[in-house]
């Protein structure tokens, strides 16, 4: 199994992802990896040439490239190489830490979809506080400005094959994302979502679920529209990471005794920034192309690449991808069936 | 100046609702009160009845109850007769602590809509963490499931009222809730609304703003359909919920020292609660109807009562409504004025 890697993504670049990469490639012995990039600099961090392979090139995406436009024409870039890699079969999956919008659209553009998916959907996962390893999966969380009924039952049946075979979550319960937990709440695309997941007997579809509950994990998977599910992202990120910065500045401002009593509890304050540190997930993933196409967040280090890499091959392990493709061509061969049976009738 | 008050809404009505409407009245000598509910029970705890009218009546609207249902066939509930009042200009206001839903629906139904003004919105108030007393609105947070562009053009000036009015801002910054802050970002309703903003002078429009921004102040008014506000402000209040939570767990597991450590800080933690406690801003306000109609949460303490009753005390002052009602009026004027001219051309 093989690992197309953009070594020149994110902000430490190659250095933490060269660093994740060798972890990844010592713990496990079926990867293999093509790292893209400058051949010098990512040299200079590798200690063994083991199972990687480098190619070089000196273009790179930026972060304020304009996605669309720059893998159009940034063709040699480490970004666009690595996609082409798996497009071309030269390797399983896709990993970057740069630009999300360009990952994405090297996604669409180059990886490609799976034959029966309209709008792949960026699938994060977000833990779930007051549970041991607790988490669920959020889709689409930012892949999309706007989806129809039918993709959001896409997402439902793309997480649940996530949560299956990486998590390990037999049944994973289906949550609808919602301004309410009653049946007929919501806007238009929910409603219509609402019933196209209640009649999908292969779901665990547990109705709809509201943006304050899914952190106490009333759900495995939350399917909502890209919009949607982007602004909740960001918002408990948001909350999560004020509360923290505001928790350091109550301390600074405690007065000696106040700040004696920080001291005894700092270790299990770390703790609690531990667990609110998404990275040990894996990054988000782009679910609905032809294979894994993976972005962890810019300011990875190097645990937060190797976590990432370690579901990546969780993913190719689980025969996700193959598993995903094989489903919605059921699908198809299932709507074509009934459409001729209708012209016959 | 006279409010309604529904005193039987709310998880500790009327003890709590009676409490907090006491403490305004002594406070602000202008004001009066009229009390709906049951007689006996408001007597209980009522100290004096000076400046406030007890309206006798045995009907409630509970919490599970089917808002628009029963704003209709419950004629003779405290919540409807409450807006009955504000209607029939026996009151100038209208404040409960129950169903929100019901409250929407009076609000809407009874109260009655601005000329001009298509779909109402809910405005909410949360907290800038890191500021002292920052602050900033959030509408809609949830009157409505689907808008339009015109609806958010409608928000931002129905908010920027009201920070003027009643947080004393001279020249409130508005922000569009967008998933990226570039100006071709976001649906075709945010993208349309953003040309709304934009073409409108009499707005201090800064742009598109984030949901993980707003916490830090980057807008005094944050304009976004009742969908995503209302999904937003959820996930803002689960996740800040949750660290509290979390926190208290992680001293709970922390061991002898850490608890020791907790118990030196403990003054400094509750201020950290104290800061995300929205109550202080008062209640949720549902703007573009004729009068103030407020919804101060479920479990008010008389605190909250009293904080939501001094915001309805400022709105009153500073005749916000009025103002809206004139503003909306002349908008339809110059509507009206620029058909008549087209139609001469």
């Amino acid at each position: 199994m093989k690992i197309a890697v953009d070594a020149m993504g994110g902000d430490n670049a190659p250095q933490t992802v060269v660093a994740g990469v060798e972890r990844a490639r010592d713990e496990f012995t079926d990867l293999e990896f093509i790292l893209f990039g400058k051949e010098n600099e990512i040299k200079k961090y590798l200690k063994n040439e083991d199972r990687i392979k480098i190619v070089h090139t000196d273009e790179e995406i930026v972060m304020n490239d304009e996605p669309v436009r720059a893998i159009r024409r940034k063709k040699n870039s480490s970004m666009v190489l690595a996609a082409k890699a798996v497009k071309e079969q030269q390797a399983d999956a896709f990993f970057s830490c740069g630009n999300t919008g360009a990952l994405l659209a090297a996604g669409l553009l180059i990886v490609g979809r799976i034959k029966g998916i309209t709008r792949p959907g960026l699938l994060s996962t977000m833990p779930v506080l007051g549970q041991t390893d607790g988490a669920f999966n959020l889709l689409d969380s930012g892949a999309n400005a706007e989806n129809k009924p039918e993709h959001l039952h896409q997402y439902a049946i793309l997480g649940k094959y996530y949560a299956q075979r990486v998590r390990g979550i037999e049944n994973p319960r289906i949550g609808l994302l919602n301004n309410g937990t009653e049946p007929h709440k919501g806007s238009q695309v929910t409603q219509a979502a609402y019933h196209l997941l209640s009649a999908d007997e292969s779901l665990n579809f547990v109705g709809n679920v509201e943006a304050n509950a899914i952190l106490k994990g009333v759900a495995d998977v939350v399917v909502a529209d890209g919009f949607t599910g982007n602004a909740v992202l960001k918002a408990i990120e948001g909350a999560a990471g004020a509360m923290v910065h505001l928790l350091k500045e109550t301390i600074m401002k405690s007065g000696v005794v106040g700040k004696l009593g920080a001291l005894l509890l700092k270790s299990s304050l770390s703790g609690l920034k531990d667990k609110m540190d998404q990275s040990r997930y894996g990054g988000a993933v782009l679910l609905g192309v032809k294979a894994p196409v993976v972005k962890a967040h810019g300011a990875s280090d190097s645990t937060a690449v190797y976590y990432t890499l370690r579901q990546i091959h969780k993913m190719l392990k689980e025969e996700m991808v193959p598993e995903l493709v094989s489903y919605f061509a059921q699908q198809e061969e299932k709507k074509a069936a009934q459409k001729t049976e209708e012209k016959n009738d």
